[in-house]
């Protein structure tokens, strides 16, 4: 099989985009990372679009079509994926598979979301399709329920403090102000967290990432066909994908999701690295538990630890792994579909060393995208290649 | 790259299931399927899961992990692809590339849509998520407006009776009544049909297929692992995807599809056969307009002939090419993300010798699975290979 490089990446600004439809952040994202990218639009061979609720929110399904054709790409195949919100690097992971097996030498990868229009009762009920509604949808559960338990269960486990929580958020928050891209960087500290809105005891309103709008975009190469061009072709060193069950009882424990541990021990094994050779990662921190169960499950945290590192600055840029360095979804927001794409963005900017809140020096990078509760989950691992 | 060979298939009745889950009718037909494969499930390497609307419908997606959870295939990537009434056939597409590039060595494809339980009104909006609401929209049109629109066209550049138009609906209605899988097959008469109520005019209640529910599955494995079973395996000597815009403005003609016709020559292409070598076709007659002008861009019958060639009978089983033995959407079903899979299912059942509604001698079958008015195309072709 062939080595993949990213070539082009675009983004949208994550946050409220008013009066624009889902399909045109798509294109705009698209088509920014096709002319970075270096190639002729007749290259492309392919188009995969992640999206998870433009049906009920826009009354708009085949985006991928429909966003192909807008980009002057009519004919090729275009494929939309829906993982919830791992649909972004499931749409990254089939783009890279594409290409790694021949089937074209090029194709466009776009995530895309419009949330912010729709009123709060109608993106709770388009959020929870991704829980298993027959299963756990009597329980009157939502998603942040759910990491309300999950931080209940760690608690009693390992013990946890609410400043320690508060931490990542304090991290996530600062990094967003450094990000352009981000929705809602802001400076906080553990004193304004605590007295924030209670949202499903014991998360309050910072500890949930905030509704956005968004579209995010990459351009995947063979890589014997990546021109020399002004942007440095990034090495996808692999990318995974696991599913599992999306109803609660089918999950061994709150505080780790199987399919991340599943996702990441094939990544790892693919690219032939470590945990502790990642020097920049981006994690699906939908609610701040999250970012500590996922630290811990990929390894980049010990088992106990995820918040405890935070706590102490483990996690920052200069810190042992610099995690969402980006603001993660905490700050610079979730448009679900664009998510995953967004963090591969992030991180390509940090190989070339060219983020706005660079980790100095970083080669290899990771990102791992979630749906649901653990329905689905990608993790890619990506590498500067130059001497 | 590999051979691919269908080996397990199994499906569920097509019609109306009242009281099941969109996940229980796939879950049915994915276990018939793997049953009848030969294999172990720890063989089973990734799942492909084709639905369009049961987000708005059932308040579920996320079908794909939760389909595969349910079959025990927890770990592996599910993956869930839309491209409107073409999911199915996109699904397929994907598990065969899958297999083909040696990602695993057996998938399973799923195809699966609840839509009956729902109210006409709920079902409309639903699938008009399949037009571009921004561009079509306004003008109000739905998709039997304009399949009665291309009535108008086709009848003005090569003339067309509703006679004619209706030996396509005696023929699969007829078909339909010997498939126990079919929905409504029917003994109807031209005058029957001429007096059913108005639709669109000229679209009358006969041209139309019904609203379903069902579910049908495959298993794909490379060549070299399809075990000697009481099944013959069958081989995919091709499959092809092509995407365009869903605008009506981007449409050249609204009496032929370009996704269609580009579809179609990249399967004759890469089977390095001809439309006049297929014994058996399965077209996309979600309409009976559809099923004349698809016949015509997949070059079964001479352009602007495929409505006199229905009504010359050759398009029957035992004329010059059977279209629909399965009685087709028009009397099989239309159960959205299910069509395209279910399609195969009926192709390898010929390619076996074992149709209810048996063309004779048949070895070289067709699929075509349309999305939306041609937003997205999925044409597969199908081969018996022992001698």
């Amino acid at each position: 099989m062939r080595d993949v490089m990213i070539t082009g990446i675009g983004s949208t600004a994550f946050g409220r985009h008013e009066g624009r439809s889902v399909q045109s952040l798509a294109v705009e994202a698209a088509n920014a990372a096709i002319e970075r990218a270096g190639l002729d639009r007749e290259d492309i061979g392919a188009l995969y679009l992640g999206n998870f609720v433009a049906g009920p929110l826009s009354g708009q399904e085949v985006l991928a079509g429909m966003v192909g054709d807008e980009l002057g790409l009519t004919g090729i195949p275009c494929t939309k994926v829906e993982g919830a919100c791992a649909s972004g690097g499931i749409a990254f992971r089939h783009a890279v598979m594409a290409v790694r097996a021949g089937f074209c030498d090029a194709a466009v990868v776009v995530g895309t979301e419009k949330m912010t229009h729709a009123s709060g009762a109608a993106v709770t009920q388009a959020l929870n399709c991704a829980m298993d509604n027959q299963s756990d949808g009597p329980s009157g559960l939502t998603f942040p329920g759910l990491f309300g338990l999950a931080w209940r269960v760690y608690a009693a486990r390992y013990g946890l403090t609410r400043d320690e929580v508060s931490a990542v958020i304090i991290k996530n928050k600062r990094n967003g102000l450094k990000n352009p891209l981000a929705q809602m960087g802001a400076e906080l500290d553990a004193d304004l967290i605590r007295q924030s809105q209670p949202i499903a005891d014991p998360l309050q309103l910072y500890d949930c990432c905030p509704v956005s709008d968004g579209a995010a975009a990459l351009v995947v190469v063979a890589a014997d066909r990546a021109r020399a061009g002004s942007d440095l072709p990034i090495r996808v060193r692999a990318t995974a994908q696991a599913s599992g069950p999306a109803r609660i009882s089918g999950h061994e424990d709150l505080c780790s999701y199987k399919t991340t541990r599943i996702a990441a021990g094939r990544a790892f094994e693919e690219a032939r690295v470590a945990a502790r050779d990642i020097d920049v990662a981006e994690l699906h921190d939908c609610f701040s538990m999250a970012e500590i169960i996922h630290s811990e499950d990929l390894g980049l945290a010990p088992r106990g630890q995820g918040a405890k590192w935070a706590a102490e600055g483990r996690t920052m840029v200069g810190g042992d792994i610099a995690i969402n360095a980006s603001g993660g979804l905490l700050s610079k927001g979730h448009p679900v579909g664009a998510t995953g794409v967004g963090q591969i963005y992030e991180v390509v900017q940090q190989l070339r060393g060219q983020h706005a809140n660079q980790v100095p020096g970083a080669r290899l990078g990771l990102t791992q995208n979630v749906g649901g509760a653990g329905v689905a989950c990608t993790v890619s691992i990506l590498e500067r290649t130059d001497a």
